[in-house]
């Protein structure tokens, strides 16, 4: 037996329409690379959303088919964004800041058919061409674009389908293997834009002005553009993240929300501490990426605007948890409420999560035990592009998710590394992360690694890496001396070595595959 | 092709789960009958729900099969829909105010297996019994419910199966024919839910204490419980309206946002300004069932309580349209906030609203074209129960609300009339409530009812029929000379009549239909 409500797929088309009609003259403002702003508003938008549906189904493009974009956030994009998937497209962002093997790979990978692309990427697009294997049209967003939509009357209803179809791919930019593609859909983004705009994850209504600086070829920039849509928020995108720019547009526009990295964050900061001037009326950051540092979310907490930490990933559209305000926020001192949003929060209903040991056994939310970090919901990856098996290898459909991570029994996700990354000693786990942390904190260390070296009787034990600050001889036994006060016993390297400098990855990040490889053979202290 | 995310069906089970997990400790309060208050948890409900899901299966209840309440709101209510729902069943609340031949013909219709009802409705539930054809179980919400759970170990898991199977049914008291059954999905229940958090509709979070004194047998409290559970608020339960004990709960329990119909937000003004006090921390107040006067609205308003009206139907799960803060909410004085609050609201993503002619085109929303009020939603009813045609018969799938409506350019709704109750002269409708708005400002008239009466040229002209005050001898010409004031011209009735009373429905609402059968054959003074 059925229900009998109404039969009124999950498509995006669908979201376009309801904003156009609800909110048509609601604003979006859009910050040029020339440094002019175009004002325009939802209801022209989705009209010209409408004319380049129409003119991609004149190139030949059919619901299914790929349109790539190589663009930063401005309304043209958004425009390709909306016209695409309202014509049954699959909306492909692609990250300009990756290595030409990896762009070539992904527009392969994902047999696009259009490249749309901001002018300022042209020479990377014309030295990529000779390697590009399926593009036929090649689109600048500039005049071209234009040209495209004044050629349509933009007489066009959205193609209807099924909920489950494909609206959007993005492709992970992993440091092992091959970039993967998540191929989002009708249903999972709109589930997820349902979920994210509620108070405890973005707290979106008419009255928020929201200036995501997240790219939009970020995870879709976090999927705001629908969330501003649903609920009829102005919009304002800039193409130039230049702290300056970015305040200005703040204040000017006066902006409520924003997201954006914590470098973004602290550069805002160092901005106005620069410059002076405040925040206006920005009342809420959503911060997501990597962890953000307590005395940078204070100085915003102290500004009286909230901060709240996202955690999340592609593979999640990408939302996974958000440090919204627990019940007793208003019976907190200062530092018990900072103590509270440095965590990674809570979860909304639409994603579950768990941690489990080595044996994929359920732990406990204790607050305690440390596992990987398992994630379920409509808006979590269940295969990626092309591959014909599923990621979630788990009976019960689990996507592991690679970090490693401890439950809090009020529900509190607490990241500890990345599992890869873990070091296991005896059948336990030695979080490399929080050993590092510890050894950045003893004077005259600059900078650490810890990586696990194989051991004939507890598999493996840490081995700490240490670049010395300019001018300290600080030496081993003053580490682990200060280390002792730090950590388990049972945490203390085994060898702690002292090197000139350390591998990183494109985006800062310790490389710690190369310290693995070179510190494969490694024979410790007492083996 | 398809998209590669999770499959994850849209089922309330999920749900109990989520909040289970994520939000056990928070509270639920439980006002009874006797003038206890019961303190439970969200964890302690679910795993309550659970050992009744065991009952029921013990009973030889199965999936799809109906389990009816006539029942309050209290804690053991909010177990059975939890614990009915999640083993498959159909959770039919009945609303104990209905006359006994509703009430049998409703249990009848639905086939209900079981019946759980508070111990106050015993005697009502003994003079049915004779009447219920397919009830097999009498239970009533005591002891006897208790003793079902205990003898249950709640080791359950919730059955799973399509989202678009039936969750949960309830009979709309239609004034004209047999009540008619609305069966929700778990899909349409959990859409309407998300969409129902939002800023804009509910706004509830981790922080929300809400107190719905709407009855949870009416349209499912507007599906509240849901609603609390999927962020985590405190629920606070009343089986009292009693306005000094409703109000004693917001103050003791914190109360942040209620909901419940006009007349009682005026019992609770009425009673804080007779015996002192305000409305502690309550920030929202949702209200629904018909309009609520300005001067009220304006009360709660001067003591910064955000006044949202809601517009909806049991058709509609029932939320149809919200009035929410607009963008320019902190520009308006106070007149301007007023003017904005006293309309029906817009509709949040997930309802589509269009008003068409008796010809079925649609209108333009311009702010004056007034039509039959038309919805679309995946949480709109498509067929009634027991019914093999959908009542869309719209080719388009939209439902008829049977309202009449205008809707402005920026989205707001402003209903004007029953669609039935409207008067159609030449072509064109005057709205019977305006006209006997408008008469009740006369000085004189008690209550007034403007019905349409046959005419040979304009098809219909409006006849008014008048109340008097007691004492006032007004007659014809002064509310014909002061109608002429505030109503167009060719609205003006033909004719004005005194009567000594009217006739109403149990509810209080004017019973039109049995005036206009009273007057079918009336003769207007010029015809």
């Amino acid at each position: 037996m059925f229900g009998a409500m109404q039969d009124w797929p999950l498509r995006l088309g669908r979201l376009f329409d309801h904003v156009a009609r609800e909110h048509g003259t609601r604003e979006i403002v859009s910050y040029q690379a020339d440094g002019g702003t175009w004002r325009s508003n939802w209801a022209e938008a989705v009209a010209d959303a409408r004319r380049f549906a129409q003119a991609l189904e004149r190139l030949g493009i059919r619901p299914g088919d790929r349109v790539a974009t190589l663009a930063t956030n401005h309304l043209r994009h958004l425009i390709a964004w909306f016209g695409t998937i309202g014509m049954g497209g699959v909306l492909h962002t692609i990250n300009p800041r990756l290595f030409d093997d990896q762009l070539a790979y992904i527009a392969n990978h994902a047999e696009d058919r259009v490249l749309l692309y901001d002018p300022a990427f042209a020479p990377l697009v014309e030295r990529l061409k000779p390697r590009l294997a399926s593009i036929e049209h090649y689109i600048p967003l500039d005049d071209a674009f234009n040209a495209l939509l004044v050629a349509e009357d933009g007489d066009y209803r959205w193609v209807e389908g099924d909920e489950r179809a494909p609206a959007m791919l993005c492709y992970t930019s992993g440091t092992t293997g091959n970039p993967k593609g998540v191929l989002y859909e009708h249903r999972s983004t709109l589930l997820h834009m349902m979920g994210q705009v509620q108070p405890d994850v973005f707290n979106f209504s008419a009255r928020t002005v929201t200036f995501p600086i997240t790219p939009m070829f970020h995870a879709n920039a976090w999927g705001l553009p629908f969330a501003a849509a649903s609920v009829g928020a102005k919009l304002v995108l800039s193409m130039v993240n230049d702290p300056s720019v970015l305040h200005r547009l703040m204040i000017e526009e006066a902006v409520t929300h924003s997201c954006a990295v914590p470098t973004i964050w602290l550069a805002m900061l160092q901005h106005i501490e620069r410059e002076g001037g405040d925040f206006g009326k920005l009342a809420m950051i959503s911060c997501g990426g990597s962890a953000a540092p307590r005395a940078m979310i204070a100085e915003y907490l102290d500004r009286n605007i909230q901060f709240a930490h996202l955690w999340g990933m592609t593979e999640l559209s990408p939302i996974g948890t958000v440090c919204a305000l627990p019940a007793d926020w208003d019976e907190r001192d200062r530092e018990a409420r900072l103590d509270f949003v440095t965590k990674q929060g809570r979860t909304p209903f639409g994603v579950e999560l768990r941690v489990v040991d080595e044996g994929g056994r359920e732990l406990p939310r204790d607050g305690r035990a440390s596992g990987r970090l398992q994630v379920r919901g409509p808006w979590t990856v269940d295969r990626y592009f092309q591959d014909e098996k599923g990621v979630c290898t788990d009976p019960d459909g689990w996507f592991d998710t690679g970090d490693v991570a401890v439950l809090h029994p009020d529900g509190m996700l607490q990241l500890t590394d990345r599992a890869k990354d873990v070091i296991k000693s005896g059948g336990e786990w030695i979080s490399s992360v929080d050993l590092e942390n510890a050894a950045i904190g003893c004077a005259g260390v600059a900078e650490a690694a810890a990586i696990g070296v194989s051991h004939p009787k507890w598999d493996e034990r840490p081995l700490l890496l240490v670049v010395r600050k300019v001018g300290s001889e600080v030496d081993e036994e003053e580490v682990r001396t200060y280390l002792s006060t730090k950590v388990a016993k049972w945490w203390l390297p085994d060898a702690i070595l002292f090197v000139d400098t350390l591998p990183h990855t494109g985006t800062g990040k310790l490389l710690k595959t190369a310290l693995r490889e070179q510190y494969r053979d490694y024979k410790l202290p007492d083996t």
